[in-house]
């Protein structure tokens, strides 16, 4: 795709302007990150692996009438999307305490809640991305409270989607995090991605983590890991195919 | 007062039982403490200081029909409240960005809020009071959802009446920390203390501090801005009662 301007470099993808006005190319890199950009790793074959992993995925929750930025997959390592006006929150589903979670409270990961806990993120590098509540989100004008009700519902219903996806691949979905935005109606829509970047997940059986973690905490080979998620999400897609024949 | 248990010593006070089942008797000490307790100093006449503005305030906010645990002033330095089974919760009522507020979103202090920021604290000394959301509160089973908006309300009420009651003396309340409790009918009152260890006030002509800040920051004498702070609550119930005659 010749004269595509680069919009946007992040940590793991870049996005370019395609020549139709409201939509945009996404390009998934090979590249790893942690402490908030502060280690850089290049792993073959990740992108192609976190871009199958996540249009699989939107794909499923476009099936479901849920409102996704997602077009299409047009290569191994590139989406199409729609444009979306970012809004600058990171939103975090909860469901077993981990992570951040796991350290302000001095938790064992483990206990699992009752009822799934959410959380809010203000996305800016410079602040670090810090922890924030509703009234901050309407002190920085990020949304009105009638969008940020919208988010929190919409966020609610895709953990209890995601929740039920990735337990028919006999995984556990312990948290992960969203991003939203306009289209060009205003309308909220999920953007970014979903996969074992944005999503901690463990092995039913084994609970073994096959996210992220393993290349946060050094713990194992990551590229294998999202290459047993992505067999996993195939091995279903033929399932289901299979089953409809 | 002979025979009567210490049930608790905190930073700024101790709190001893009572021959009552359902009061206790506060004695507020001539300590001052800052970094959750790492540095600590004694400063003579400092908890005399801290009773008198505590008790003026509470008196007025008693008259107002406000609910709180306060029953009487009763020495220089103590008083007489109701027994609370206190709730682990700080809440913070901001009305201009300063303290950890400004430094979460690099803030100069100064901005005042076109409307007041709560934020709520786990009271937990072993967590370093972690700031947390209204989920994380539930997680916590500090209280129910109806409680924890009955204790908001009451938290905005009081940050409206004390607003009032400080720009009478020339101050303006920047921010300040509420603890809440149930009385033995389950009842939420307002419990501790509202001082110049629990508000930031500053003067309204000089911009000074005139609260703990001066000796988080060693910015000046703290026994001397409190006796300013009490000498204005005085003067204005001196010419409340002089009004009135």
């Amino acid at each position: 795709m010749v004269n595509e301007e680069l919009l946007y470099e992040g940590k793991a993808k870049k996005i370019y302007r395609t020549n139709q006005e409201n939509q945009l190319r996404v390009k998934y890199l090979d590249q790893l990150t942690a402490l908030n950009g502060k280690r850089k790793d290049v792993c073959e074959g990740k992108g192609a692996l976190t871009n199958t992993i996540t249009s699989a995925i939107f794909e499923e929750l476009n099936q479901k009438q849920f409102p996704t930025h997602f077009i299409k997959k047009t290569s191994k390592t590139e989406q199409l999307v729609e444009k979306l006006d970012m809004i600058p929150l990171e939103v975090v589903v909860r469901n077993v305490a981990a992570g951040s979670f796991a350290t302000r409270f001095q938790l064992p990961d483990s206990p699992r809640f009752s009822t799934p806990i959410v959380e809010y993120y203000y996305k800016n590098d410079a602040l670090d991305d810090p922890f924030i509540n509703e009234d901050h989100i309407f002190y920085l004008q990020l949304v009105t409270k009638e969008e940020l009700d919208c988010i929190r519902e919409q966020a609610l219903t895709l953990n209890h989607a995601l929740l039920h996806y990735f337990s028919d691949l006999e995984l556990d979905l312990i948290d992960f995090k969203l991003e939203f935005g306009y289209d060009h109606t205003r309308q909220i829509k999920l953007g970014d991605e979903i996969s074992p970047d944005t999503c901690r997940l463990q092995d039913r059986h084994t609970k073994d983590s096959l996210d992220k973690d393993i290349y946060r905490k050094q713990t194992g080979n990551v590229v294998q890991a999202y290459q047993e998620i992505s067999r996993r999400i195939q091995q279903k897609k033929e399932t289901i195919s299979h089953v409809s024949y």
